[in-house]
């Protein structure tokens, strides 16, 4: 009998999986392609690896601070080889820590099966050794991940010119124009990576703006900068033939893009089909599998983590959320309860597009649509010198700060510019530990750095 | 009568000027030559922004990710044309900052003059309108900086193949061979520069090892990645002759170097000669100003902040003193005392050589030498997805973290890898907060990113 069975060997099952290990329980982990899921084969990594290159592409062309460079070009297929690569050695790293931690694995379907008391995963793959096979275990994760949704628009089946977030990662050319219908990170992503690359890029967006989690104010100057890309705002898809693509504007007007790619990326949902979870009587909604702070589903004995429970659709938070279920699972099979809870309200995002962007904490509109009064502050980003220093005259760049009227406690810090990625996780500390901003005005900042206008900022309070 | 006149327009002075301006503060600014000090003008602002292009250069010329360019040249003189920009832009934003907080500002000397409980300031520059004026004051803030350190090595004099770290900011040329006297923060970033443009770098070092403040693991690791540099630890240069270094090594064995420049970055002292100091009567020692943690003197109503105190020479630690000298002044200026003090122990560190490092608070050798019992944690950056993503296979990249044995707080964390300098404030504030290991590993990194290795570190523990 296995401590735990985890369905899916992605960020959360991986995870999950290696401090299961490390804390010397029985695991068997079962993904039905690569380890590393969505976020390692077709996600995170695959996308930031082609934006690095797409941004060492533009910046050899610009022949600014006083370097020259003729004939810069790319090569498609070595990008992609690249990628490649990089994602192979990452899985390889993650097999390798698979065996460290003495977790078992299988490629195939685990499908969780409960009667009474009794919990067990049901192994399937065709032509699989072992398949069929019911495994007995105490508890079971649930990490089976999301998929790409696509919406029932008419013309999207079997159109040979459409392609999801997937496929998109290993196109063989360039499309001369590419449409994408969705202008959220994944679709602001992949415009800054083909319009960096030389497509002329449309984006139609049904909501008003893009980017969701970015503040009002920033996302404009996104959208202002992302190279070679227009943007089609709260205009819904009607139909598409081919490579065209047909909406409606908010008021009822009528328009076509003619692309010779298009790109669905409306978004993911939790996937729920595949494992069995409504026959065991989990209680799932339209967003996933439900779950409690320490990510406990209905059913005792079965945690969900990831973007299953559709509570945070990033890779970071599946890693917490795996940390907060392999606490709770490891007190539960002890006959105890976990004290520690998923915190929602300082999960950074970030943006790798060019400009790139993150975030921590709650947006202005978030704060204003909840009825919390709160404080802003701003700085732009030129008063950095190391922002003057590294960048051509105009590129967008700035801070946004958020902080309680009254306590003074931080709340939300959001950034446009260079380094945003790997500055922010500073703002989710201070958010997590409720820091006022008199507190943060203390702190001393490198100079010159581009994060020290975060510090700009709050003295602007 | 002002209520405080600054000497000295670097990173403290004009901090502090901006702060007392805001606060309603009549102030008077005497900068000898340039506002923005040495940071500004001769330090930080020009060397980072040199070094971007010279990475810029670097990067182009990789033919990695599937990017290719050819002929990829730098051209010197836009460089430095570039670099005036960026400086010019920025003394010219300190400057409407002055103005915008109603700061008078003269260009000169200001020697400080103490009569019983008069305060003054005389201004003094020949030819000048104004010169010889006594101005009284309520208060003093000496942030008179600092000056390369010229030690008085035979053959020094006179020689024009020696140059210091504020001439080499303006060669017109990119020597063959380039002998650097020093290790340190500056001596290693002028080594990377030189060393991408393409001179032969030697480095002669007195210590054992470069860069004080670096961990002693990561060090060699950034010896090994400086490009085109070579290193002479141990080594104490006996005399120079035009491009000839002569040195000794700690067995005695003598070595010479051929260069055709000769770089002198041994460091950098108080400037104390230049205002009056010691006849004020306000404690000098070999390091500088004496000052307690509020930056008060020891004579009522001077206080000194910045790199003439000689506690934490870096542009960041002039800015923090210079705030707690402003709470302290005003305060002061009311009969009060400030309740702010300078802190130390969180102060950050950052090289932006190619690869980059920072850190902040103690190194492993520091808790040694200070006898604090501690425990240690690693992590290599090719874990990080996006590393690896980003960088050609062997790139330097690790991260050290160090915590009190007993307690579990996190008293420092040390990088050597990309965006070292961007992401290194997020430690200084979770030390600042004197957080436990067990609160970091609950902290939430965005994923890919190269930050996350930090958390990687932390669970190593």
């Amino acid at each position: 009998m296995y401590d735990v069975i985890i369905i899916g060997g992605g960020p959360a099952g991986y995870l999950a999986a290696e401090r299961l290990g490390h804390r010397g329980k029985k695991v068997l982990l079962i993904e039905k392609q690569h380890l590393g899921g969505t976020c390692l084969n077709a996600g995170c990594i695959p996308t930031k690896t082609l934006l690095n290159s797409a941004k060492q592409y533009l910046h050899a062309q610009d022949g600014q601070f006083g370097v020259h460079a003729e004939k810069v070009s790319f090569n498609l297929s070595e990008m992609m080889a690249w990628k490649e690569k990089v994602v192979g050695n990452l899985r390889g790293g993650l097999a390798s820590q698979m065996k460290r931690f003495k977790v078992e694995t299988l490629s195939g379907t685990g499908i969780v099966e409960v009667q009474g008391s009794f919990r067990g995963v049901r192994f399937v793959k065709e032509g699989e050794p072992g398949s069929g096979v019911l495994y007995e275990t105490k508890a079971i994760l649930a990490a089976a991940g999301s998929v790409p949704v696509l919406p029932p628009i008419p013309g999207t089946e079997g159109n040979s010119k459409l392609i999801d977030s997937t496929g998109i990662l290993s196109v063989s050319g360039i499309p001369a124009k590419l449409c994408i219908i969705g202008g959220g990170v994944i679709g602001a992503e992949f415009a800054s990576l083909f319009g960096m690359l030389g497509s002329e890029v449309s984006v139609v967006e049904m909501m008003d703006e893009i980017i969701p989690p970015m503040d009002k104010d920033h996302a404009p100057l996104m959208r202002k900068a992302l190279r070679n890309t227009g943007f089609h705002l709260g205009c819904r898809v009607t139909r598409i033939e081919g490579g065209n693509v047909f909406f409606t504007d908010k008021d009822g007007t009528a328009g076509t893009l003619a692309a010779d790619m298009v790109l669905m990326a409306v978004g993911r949902r939790a996937e729920i089909a595949s494992w069995g979870a409504k026959e065991a009587g989990i209680d799932v909604t339209g967003k996933g599998v439900t779950v409690d702070n320490r990510m406990r589903t209905n059913i005792s004995g079965i945690w969900a983590a990831g973007d299953v429970n559709g509570r945070s659709m990033l890779a970071h938070s599946a890693y917490r959320m795996a940390e907060v279920a392999v606490n709770d699972i490891c007190a539960w099979l002890e006959g105890a309860d976990s004290k520690d809870f998923m915190r929602y309200n300082a999960v950074p995002w970030a943006v790798y597009s060019n400009p790139e962007a993150a975030g921590a904490g709650i947006t202005e509109q978030e704060a204003l649509s909840r009825g919390i009064a709160i404080r802003t502050a701003s700085a732009p980003m030129y008063m950095s010198g190391r922002f003057l220093a590294e960048n051509i005259p105009g590129a967008p760049g700035t801070v946004k700060v958020i902080a309680d009227e009254r306590s003074g406690v931080l709340l939300g810090v959001h950034i446009l510019g260079p380094y945003a990625p790997e500055m922010i996780w500073g703002a989710a500390a201070l958010i997590e530990n409720e820091m006022r901003i008199d507190d943060v005005k203390e702190l001393v900042f490198p100079h010159p750095s581009v994060c020290e206008i975060i510090r700009e900022a709050v003295w602007n309070f």
